[in-house]
């Protein structure tokens, strides 16, 4: 086949942003150009605000450093973490898109085993746009994919799936393993090339990973928080697990869909163990409890809404995973400012053309 | 490196026992020949019993047709199906061993990617011998096999797993699939070798397949009843869904786990979907009540083995499933029934060698 005369514009060119945490220069988005070029960046600069992170040439971004978080939220920029790539749910916040995919600037361009480059954006939005199947395990994988469906007993009645509201996306080369296991596995790589996406079941905790992550922000983004974390706080290192949990509580209560597999990214470099086991041991022990809480969360039926569900999971965070440590107290406040910064900057006054550029507006923004 | 002098035993070659239900010569096990010859086989013969089913040579084998069947269980006969596949669970109630493969007879070997015959029942052994994870989902699969593990934020409490009760392989080529799906699909084959096996989380049923199947008879055997099927019964092809639904609720109350994806075999011949559709058209309609009816299964707490478990669930699918049709209450006194066959058979007495062979015994045998 010839290539088209005029370029075809990628799928959901205007509906999605790039959600990118950084404290360096973006240099890897060279290799990721054929893919994301075409689609709108939202860079959220982490650390020394007066230092100027590089863009490469080309690309359509705007970027917040901690002085624009400040100035936009005001008393409110205390739920966004500061020397944490926490800090990234900010890009999911002043989005005005439908959907975000957020990547780690540490994860390059993966390869399948025929050796073709993985388009992970797309495969994330066709993992999006396709429902989900929560209610009922199907064992041939994701049935809406070429090639699959659903498998014989599977419920007829079942078949429309759910709508997807999270698209988790894996990493070839290093893992994302916690400081324990990096110690006892330095050199375990991640060789294995799994062909599936699959749905995790309704009532089933994961361990969510913002490294390549794309979620429907209309269908969940109020959920996507990523905590308090790093500067100041005594945790690092679980602000997307956090994120994660409350996610996956939400989307089983209001019947939506979450999935994991494809796509792969090229996970380039391990962080290290020594300083990640500092970050994260607080974690490693409060987790034992925060699983057993989450497993156990009912949300109340009046809860229709990711922010009513969100303000309800905030309360019984206080009140269940509070005596812990006061930590739950101040986390579980910042989740209420979350939601009220989330009303604000998503009023629909703010989202319309008229709002207020100055106040809104991004450090620097290139077009 | 080069071969041993003395051949190295299969592993769990005295644990093992391969159940195979058949109504033909049994050719298929020629190309199965490296991988199946040194464990000992269970066939159970459907249809006419005076019909003489060859096995090639070499193989260790017994063989029970429809007199034996009668003649062993008596009265308790009525619970073992009759002209369907469903009659394969008489092999399960018959062995004397800790694990059961069980594998239809229109099934190959496949090959993997690399173009490796792939020893289906080594990766089953495989996955019976690792612990499961049915309490908290890892996104890296299996974490007990070689170049994986938990994944960061993954409780450590939990990374002992649970004993792996049930081993669910997948099929290459045909799938498994309805009969209205078959007939809108006619041509669709299964290509996509997914390199990963993982738990069904607890709380999550599946669509258990029977045509290739592992399982621990210990942990799991008396769930593992196949229903009553096929001749004198309005419906069939549904055999080993009603054992992967009640088995999937027992050992979630048991604290067991069921793993589902590696092996692959290949999987030769679509059935006739007319046929199908006749012998599945009440069961598609039916399992929209039973899959509510099992998603709302709580099993009571003194219910501390299987077999117990299994009395209970006959209960409630009297009283739940009774009202549907008559069928659910025949189908309820036959799970106890095959209760039953199943102590009388497994009896101290019985498992003796002491046990009378005559009464017991199949009608061919060959060592």
């Amino acid at each position: 086949m010839s290539k088209p005369a005029t370029p075809v514009a990628p799928p959901l060119k205007d509906e999605l942003d790039i959600v990118i945490p950084t404290i360096r220069n973006l240099d890897f988005l060279e290799m990721w150009r054929p893919f994301f070029q075409q689609y709108h960046l939202i860079i959220v600069q982490d650390g020394d605000p007066t230092k100027t992170i590089n863009v490469p040439e080309g690309f359509d971004y705007e970027l917040y450093n901690r002085n624009d978080i400040n100035r936009i939220l005001g008393p409110k920029a205390s739920c966004i973490s500061f020397k944490d790539s926490a800090c990234r749910c900010f890009g999911f916040l002043v989005s005005k898109k439908k959907y975000i995919f957020t990547i780690d600037d540490d994860c390059f361009v993966a390869k399948d085993p025929s050796g073709k480059e993985i388009n992970a954006l797309a495969q994330h939005i066709q993992n999006l746009l396709t429902p989900s199947t929560p209610f009922f395990f199907n064992t041939l994988y994701d049935p809406y994919r070429d090639g699959a469906d659903f498998v014989r007993g599977y419920p007829f009645s079942m078949r429309e799936g759910a709508p997807t509201a999270v698209s988790h996306g894996l990493w070839l080369n290093i893992p994302d393993y916690d400081a324990p296991t990096q110690l006892v596995k330095p050199l375990e790589r991640n060789t294995r090339y799994v062909d599936a996406v699959l749905t995790i079941p309704k009532g089933t905790l994961f361990p969510m990973c913002g490294m390549n992550l794309a979620f429907d922000r209309e269908l969940i983004g109020p959920a996507m928080y990523f905590g308090l974390m790093g500067d100041g706080q005594p945790i690092g290192r679980y602000d997307d697990m956090w994120a994660g949990w409350c996610t996956k509580v939400i989307t089983d209560h209001l019947g939506l869909g979450v999935k994991t597999g494809l796509p792969y990214i090229w996970h380039s470099k391990a962080s290290n163990p020594f300083v990640n086991l500092k970050k994260e041991y607080k974690g490693i022990y409060w987790q034992e409890d925060i699983i057993p809480f989450f497993q156990s969360v009912t949300l109340p039926k009046e809860s229709t809404t990711v922010q009513k569900c969100y303000i309800e999971l905030s309360k019984m965070v206080k009140e269940k995973l509070g005596p812990i440590d006061p930590y739950f107290t101040k986390l579980a406040d910042a989740m209420v400012t979350w939601i009220d910064a989330w009303e604000e900057i998503n009023s629909p006054a703010q989202s319309a053309p008229a709002a207020d550029a100055k106040k809104d507006g991004p450090s620097s923004k290139k077009k």
